[in-house]
């Protein structure tokens, strides 16, 4: 089966990084770059194309609130219109990027607040998603697993590609525990290689409260601005390819 | 013959205005708007589209140097390849948030300092030119007669609109008469008519020495940010319907 | 009696003004001056404090929160010690700019969001009054009536300066009528002079149920940003020295 | 003798770090603390203020250029009058958040671009250097030996501080040797102990041409932005104390 590993890169700006993005980008198989409003700017959108394209990683777009002071983090009292616009506007500010360097922009995930916002008002998921396949009708949606986001996009006609968390907790809901919460961030090697080890073989994840679940999933997520994120990820990929699986970016998981 | 009448557009950000957009949009037949970088945000260009397409105005990217604080009229020290990637970004954001509201971006035209940094440099030009081309091959190149901009649109296959600055005066050598020097602005109406007359009907100008010298010229700029632009846009409108000519979109002209 | 006459200046950022302030300057006996978060610059607040030190204006901080697209309207999630840096951070810039222009500041002046947030939580007005007499105890606070901000700023040991709102209607609870409702704004000349006839004659404002109310204010603010606020300023400064009374900076109505 | 280590700090941005701060204060006798134009917020400001006045840091402002972007590293086409009232402006927000949190700014040293240009403008080094005398008449300026620096704040009735740079070699006359030629940074352990304690001992400097230069400098710059320079400045002080002389703020040093 194929399998994606994504993580969010050039999150950066100006002299700013948050992570070996050169490094991360020969790991995974799918790339979400920051588009300039919470972090990026378009050299470093330019940099990030070009590694993927090199690498064969698959090109995201990965939009997030106005908000560079606060890393797209605070929940800032923008309308739905704004958001949309704001959705536009980095996305084909990136597949611009994308086209100029003979390449092509294959999905979008949404970053922190942004995300949230969409993903519990179900009728900004719905103009967003409209929005999204009006300007490019063949983008994969990166969505947690029975989203309104999820939901959105497959009814705007988009296809769409679910994600496991391989680094957080889960509860018996499916989701996740809030970071702060005592064994939300898992870290540990070898706890991690066994969740990724167990999503992979029998597609479920221990919840906090020690269930099984089941988890829908065809993509791992690694967060990439946490310390340890390259190593974390390597880490995740060779459970991938140790397990059978092949790592492969997103348009050719959902294909 | 159809006559193209433009102006920057958009101009403005946040609660900040320059002109009655709203107004001067049921005047032109063409619209430069900005892209985020010297001015407009996300909303602006959004409202600034459907204004276009409401009014059946062309639109078109009007890219600046990143520089918000000097409205994009400071010579930064940006590379080439910043200013390549300055243009795709910026013209990207504009080409989806038409397509989102179900139409497209027709030309493009560079503000100030981008515009004078490209416009000397050939190498420059030609790298802008064939990055532009990449993006969408359909664009139309607003630019001065006889300028590398013009040359290099042209060499990489791109359609080109040049441009009649009706209340500026030129040069024997038909260069704009630098702002500052005495006489180098026409505002005085019945002036500015006549010009347009002479234009229209001639196809010259009467430079700042005194004598006639062919403009080679399909559309028409009304600058924006001057006081009076609104007026000053209906009279040069005006004189070209009466002289029997097409107000026009860009892609109607250059059809 | 002496009676100050203020309003917002300074509040545009680049090529931006919002209104005519070298006009304004001449007419107000205060200028509360944006200090570059949601809207001014260095330049803007230098040219501003030129100009007030010039007629003789009482020189005022005008702090916002950070949200120059906002215009510092928007109530983002600040902390309040988040707050607390923003405000001693514009009122030291300001501060140093008089300095080295050889004058002081007398006064601050909350502008909307900002304003409101610390006008309805006493314990952050106690806080930002607490740091605001740390930096300079000799500051003339701007207060409306009766509010939080009156109470922390004498709390702290501040002098108060309460404000009249001549263009805006009052409810009988003394508070401002919301922008939006019919009836909330006057711009008619002759019903502005009769208010601020009848507050200079007997203290009062007649309140949009029809009530008189007594007003305890001894500064009329005038609100720079709607259109003809010039006008309305040399309005409210003729009633005011027609009534006998004298136009006086903040500092000398509260000596 | 009393010896100063000085590092630039406070040069993050919203979640970006340049350094590990806190642990650097531990290290270094003065802070140079960025005031929120090329890095820096006010909450970072604050933080490090905090951070300094707990470990007996000297405060200092580290104005630059408004240059987000690019680090305050570009030489922008600032005026003179604009350079000056960004140092004011800067100089001012940091002065207030000192005096909130019960301390003092107690030297100044220039960023980047902005210490360049004013360094090679004897008339504009002027400017500034009267400026920050009106502004505050005690501040000490960090200048490098005989530089317009160096003479305009003497010429301005200032207390200067001269810089020694441990990690960056220096040619024949007394000038660095330009990053990026070979041998221009030493981060060598052994190399850096032996220039500094040449220069404690000798009070001289091997230039990269193998010559002793004296060197005239009482206190020894840190650069906190390249790796390592935690460690950096551990060693630069286990040196000083090791010769017997004793770590001091700037303030001690000049007194």
């Amino acid at each position: 089966m194929k399998i994606d590993v994504n993580s969010d890169m050039g999150e950066g700006f100006g002299v700013y990084q948050l992570c070996d993005d050169a490094a991360l980008m020969k790991v995974v198989s799918s790339a979400n770059i920051a588009c300039g409003f919470h972090a990026g700017d378009p050299a470093i959108m330019t940099n990030m194309v070009r590694l993927a394209k090199q690498h064969g990683v698959g090109i995201g777009a990965h939009p997030g609130l106005r908000d560079r002071q606060g890393f797209g983090r605070r929940e800032l009292p923008f309308s739905a219109d704004e958001i949309c616009q704001q959705v536009a506007y980095q996305l084909g500010a990136l597949m611009a990027i994308a086209r100029a360097e003979g390449t092509t922009v294959a999905h979008l995930s949404f970053h922190a607040a942004m995300g949230n916002i969409v993903n519990r008002d179900e009728k900004l998921a719905q103009q967003v998603m409209a929005l999204v396949a009006r300007i490019d009708s063949s983008l994969i949606i990166f969505a947690q697993p029975d989203t309104l986001i999820e939901r959105a996009a497959q009814a705007a006609g988009l296809k769409t590609l679910t994600l496991f968390l391989a680094d957080r907790a889960y509860d018996a809901q499916g989701r996740l525990v809030p970071r702060g919460v005592a064994g939300s961030v898992i870290n540990e090697e070898g706890a991690l290689r066994a969740r990724v080890r167990q999503f992979l073989q029998q597609g479920t994840v221990t919840t906090i409260e020690g269930e099984e679940l089941a988890v829908r999933a065809r993509s791992i997520l690694v967060h990439s601005d946490t310390p340890g994120s390259l190593a974390l990820a390597s880490i995740v990929r060779s459970e991938v390819e140790a397990s059978g699986h092949q790592v492969a970016p997103a348009a050719e998981v959902v294909a």
